[in-house]
């Protein structure tokens, strides 16, 4: 049984009861948001993941960290390394997004290692396979596709990003659109180019039930993937984008009549103005299914800082509702990211996250800073170390110049504000 | 005659024009905004800035850096090196907030080389000698801050932090509030110790006008600093810190009477959901004065990554019509910034006020994405590194692994979706 389905028998499971402890809320409440379709909990039930993650509303904002090979960077142990960095930075899932060689291996590999929920898109295996056996993504088959699925679901894959919204109708907007930059989506521009040349609608469209059928047996949750997000500012929000998101509404209902748990992936590129109209119009074209945001990236001109224009264009999304934001690292548009690249990344949208849920009110969220600054005020640089989202940095930064006095820093010494207004009697007494 | 006072005069003068080349608007906008009040030109009548800078209503929001000496780092060289590379990053203003030893010449040292606006906080100047001479802040004067005052004008300082909100009013708000953390402004915490220990009012408050007649003088512009800004998401806007709005709004309304250019310091510590607030209650409170705000900071846990979570709030707050962002280095709360930090800090605030004016529709914000997103497309990879907020950095990332197709990327390698889309008829012809 899945999730959904044991919810739709107001059977409260047990990873419903691990999602409640760990979001310090009722059962019942998680029962009735993933009935409803506004929470998911990924986990293969071939699978016991150590740290169950629910995504979805009410619940903290969730991080992802996108790991794995490429064919210029094969490195397969320095893919598995990215992943327990992001996981030790805080990531509370991974996806593997390998496209080196050997992408069964990797997989294999990170998911006997990998705490988290873990995520695919198995399109990746299935194009990079049909391009070395036939020499160019032409010769691709639907065999392909749902053979990758299935493998991948064995192996015990708790999301996958599904591109079912490439179609013959969002491409024909994609044409008519005269877009700056066509597709950005790699798995969107694997099916944008195999049906366009080969003049065939998308197996992933079309045989949507046997995606279901493969997803409803490991309950797997499905990760609508947005091929059509816009990949610049200037095309943000445009008809094929939102043509393709009203097609995973459809598909997302399809999903949940079935049984199967099921979130949407979001752009993209977005001026700061249009972040909470993407928001909006992903919860109600999509039935309030979580939103799963990559960035968004706020603008087109900071390669190098990427992590950074995705932590505003996150933190803007996630106060408006977003539920799962997917890190992005200063590499982009640029390399395949360094480990160090990975942890930035992730602390990032950590921080994004973390802010959206002071604002929405989650519940916990603001008792962290609460302490942090408790810390601040009491002058107790270790446990203001202890208390911050990387101890690590925090403790260089702190250690890098000596100050004279223990108990201030070296920006303002012994002029300190809050150390001379100690000595005064305005001191919280609570 | 000073900028707002030639506005009155309905005369364009040679830096509204300036500015108005600078920004691609009309010289009669830039007047129409000084007039109002609702732009300021911070530039000493004895100094001749290189790169005149606007800020206000419908201008591209700018960027300050703070640097300067500390008691446990005096060192000045490396401080006015802090000062080139701030500048070199893109800061459009400085801020020299020495407390070492050498105020004085570290400041005339500065100014010699300095080609953007240069403010100062008049008040460290003056408590520190204070303190040197007395032991302690109870036996500054008010000779002791006019004095400091006086001085830096005839320097040629830019703009001047005057914290005149910090009396018995916000201080009696601040007592009742029972604040987590009560003042972490340095200038605001020297005012309100002095202020406590000796039960005398500000004399920044009480004899105003006195400064107002330097700042006409020199036609400095007065930045109304925020003394009780919120240290701490806990303590966001509340009413000590609201207290002190409204006497600044007084203030501003003084100092546009007297022609005198002002500006509007803000918070600080906010969270998300607080930003447009504090923004609309500036613009109301102060009559649509410029508002230069420090981040804000939406998160609190974040110590160095604090260049982030400024970055987050700094976008929100200038996309709901802040004008000036102070930046913040990922050293903030731990330790005096290294030059890297400085140039950390101000790509960051960049990114937030470019994010910010696209949003606002701010006049050839939009074209420089567009621009690096052709470059992009076209697999331009000079061009976008060029483009590049920070080409160095870029340049190094890209450069970094050697991708076997010189067109692609180590991410995507060559399964780039840009360039297997660029392959099909859906080429953009414009």
């Amino acid at each position: 049984m899945t999730q959904l389905e044991s919810a739709k028998k107001d059977k409260i499971s047990e990873e419903m009861v691990m999602v409640a402890k760990k979001e310090g809320l009722d059962p019942s409440y998680i029962l009735e948001g993933v009935k409803s379709g506004h929470i998911v909990i990924p986990c293969n039930s071939l699978r016991h993941t150590e740290r169950i993650c629910g995504i979805g509303k009410g619940l903290k904002t969730k991080v992802n960290a996108n790991v794995g090979t490429s064919q210029d960077l094969p490195d397969q142990e320095e893919a598995i390394n990215k992943m327990r960095v992001a996981i030790e930075a805080g990531a509370d899932a991974v996806m593997d997004l390998s496209t080196g060689e050997g992408i069964a291996t990797i997989r294999k590999n990170m998911l006997k290692d990998c705490p988290v929920p873990f995520g695919t898109v198995p399109i990746y295996e299935a194009a990079c396979k049909a391009i070395d056996r036939e020499g160019a993504i032409r010769g691709l088959t639907a065999d392909d596709i749902f053979d990758a699925i299935s493998a991948q679901a064995r192996d015990g894959v708790d999301f996958m990003t599904i591109h079912s919204g490439i179609t013959f109708a969002s491409i024909e907007r994609l044409k008519q659109q005269n877009r700056l930059i066509n597709i950005v989506s790699r798995g969107g521009a694997f099916l944008a180019e195999w049906i366009l040349l080969n003049d065939t609608e998308n197996p992933l469209f079309e045989r949507f039930d046997e995606v279901l059928d493969i997803a409803r047996k490991y309950d797997i949750t499905i990760s609508l993937g947005d091929g059509m997000r816009p990949g610049t500012i200037a095309d943000a929000t445009d008809r094929p984008q939102i043509q393709e998101l009203i097609l995973l509404g459809e598909l997302a209902k399809k999903a949940k009549d079935a049984g199967v748990q099921v979130m949407i992936e979001g752009p993209g590129h977005i001026p700061i103005d249009q972040i909470e109209a993407n928001v909006l119009l992903e919860k109600r074209l999509c039935d309030g299914a979580p939103f799963y945001v990559l960035g968004p990236l706020v603008t087109d001109v900071a390669p190098g800082y990427d992590h950074i224009t995705a932590a505003i264009g996150g933190a803007i999304a996630a106060m408006a509702g977003a539920d799962f934001l997917c890190y992005v690292t200063p590499s982009e548009h640029l390399s395949i990211p360094s480990i160090e690249d990975v942890k930035d990344g992730v602390i990032a949208s950590r921080i994004a996250a973390h802010a959206a849920d002071i604002a929405k009110g989650v519940k916990g969220a603001l008792d962290w800073d609460i302490a942090i600054s408790g810390a601040r005020k009491a002058l107790d640089w270790n446990k203001q170390i202890e208390l911050s989202i990387d101890k690590e940095k925090a403790s260089l930064y702190r250690k890098r110049h000596n100050p004279k006095s223990e108990d201030v820093c070296t920006m303002c010494s012994d002029y300190c504000s809050i150390k001379n207004l100690n000595k005064l009697d305005l001191i919280r007494n609570s």
